[in-house]
């Protein structure tokens, strides 16, 4: 009888492949089956990342998400479509894990922290030996980009999406020492407009795509346009007790 | 003339060797000098986290913080012989610089995040360059110990400090859809009496040296002693949506 394999949750970084850890370098290289999630028709971000790693040996096992054009991210029949395609991954890597066959699924940034990698867990926690390797997350390479300390002493540190209503996101901005705001996106115009209001705006920080090719740090003051893609997020570092 | 050195600011992780990045690594293993934190009379744990990764080539630059017997911690005098030692430190490190030679400094977690490192790092990087590696925090290295997935979604995270008052704290954990509190220490007691008024008990971990060896993972409700080392947080995961 063979044994049930082990399912690895791996960080990958914030997209610098020199930002994999140690650990999730050599378990990429020793498993033989690495899955990923990529949108249909790509080959995936975190595909992308760990290519200078892979060493051809490992069965690869993409996971494409469902096209989202025609319906909304949040509508409910998207809900239902995002939920058919977690348990149809997670019936793939059973059949891996159930034959005996170790399954390493990569994460951008950190798994458990706004990780789909999350979903697939939840689902396969129960049924099998799962590891998980923490990764450094895409805000920390992001204010690493802009050489930002971000938490000083007894700082405390928010981090929310733009997706929060403006007087959601103005209110918590006043409460914050430090912030990060990510999920900008559409969401781009009301941000700037929830720093401004907060009397923040000339500590804040935008950052595109930080520690990647196509690398962007600016005020977001000096931000004219509102074009902010998935990879880009506005930090405002903390001001607490230096000695 | 001898072309000035570079100053790394070179995040470790959360105590795993392994879980430094390859860029960490592949950085200590090249530079001239290694420079760390540590109390006066121990070696440090920075030091111990790199130990297997040190090649006996470097010159190391230990850095000993000043006793804080005779003083507490957020004294003025204290706060006054902290900026003095800063001040020893970056003329030791700039006595290196100066001469050509790359320093690495390292900084347990990420460098940028509640960093002894920031404090050099404020008073040289005008006159140096500097290349910030960041690392995974402890508090991700803590979350996978416990494995627990901690934003979904929209979820905020909150990360403060367990020296707040405590109806702030209570205040901040109601307002927060998951949260991270450091820095229990002395304040453990105050903490769990402000999570359990917050009606967060029942979600509330306990993770101490997550990582490293002597890891300890509860939940904040079965946690009877309020012995709370440096190396512990408590982990209150968001509950956001799930399709």
């Amino acid at each position: 009888m063979t044994a049930t394999g082990r399912l690895y949750g791996i960080g990958l970084g914030p997209g610098d492949p020199d930002l994999l850890t140690v650990k999730a370098v050599r378990l990429i290289q020793a498993v033989p089956v690495v899955g990923y999630f990529a949108k249909a028709g790509r080959r995936g971000n975190a595909r992308v990342i760990v290519d200078r790693w892979m060493t051809g040996k490992a069965e690869e096992l993409p996971l494409y998400y469902p096209m989202t054009t025609e319906h909304a991210f949040d509508s409910p029949v998207y809900v239902v479509v995002l939920a058919a395609f977690y348990e149809a991954a997670v019936t793939a890597i059973a059949g891996h894990l159930d034959a005996g066959r170790d399954v390493a699924l990569l994460s951008e940034g950190d798994p458990l922290f706004y990780g789909s990698f999350m979903h697939l867990f939840m689902r396969l926690r129960s049924r099998y030996a799962v590891t998980l390797v923490p990764g450094v997350t895409g805000m920390a390479g992001c204010w690493a980009a802009a050489a930002a300390p971000m938490t000083w002493g007894d700082d405390t540190l928010l981090v929310m999406p733009g997706t929060l209503a403006l007087a959601g996101l103005i209110e918590r901005l006043r409460a914050a020492d430090a912030a990060v705001i990510m999920k900008l996106g559409r969401n781009f115009g009301k941000v700037r407009i929830a720093v401004q209001e907060a009397g923040l705006l000339h500590r804040a920080i935008y950052v595109e795509r930080g520690t990647m090719d196509g690398e962007i740090v600016l005020p977001l003051a000096e931000k004219t346009d509102d074009d902010a893609p998935y990879f880009s997020l506005v930090l405002i570092p903390g001001q607490g007790r230096r000695p």
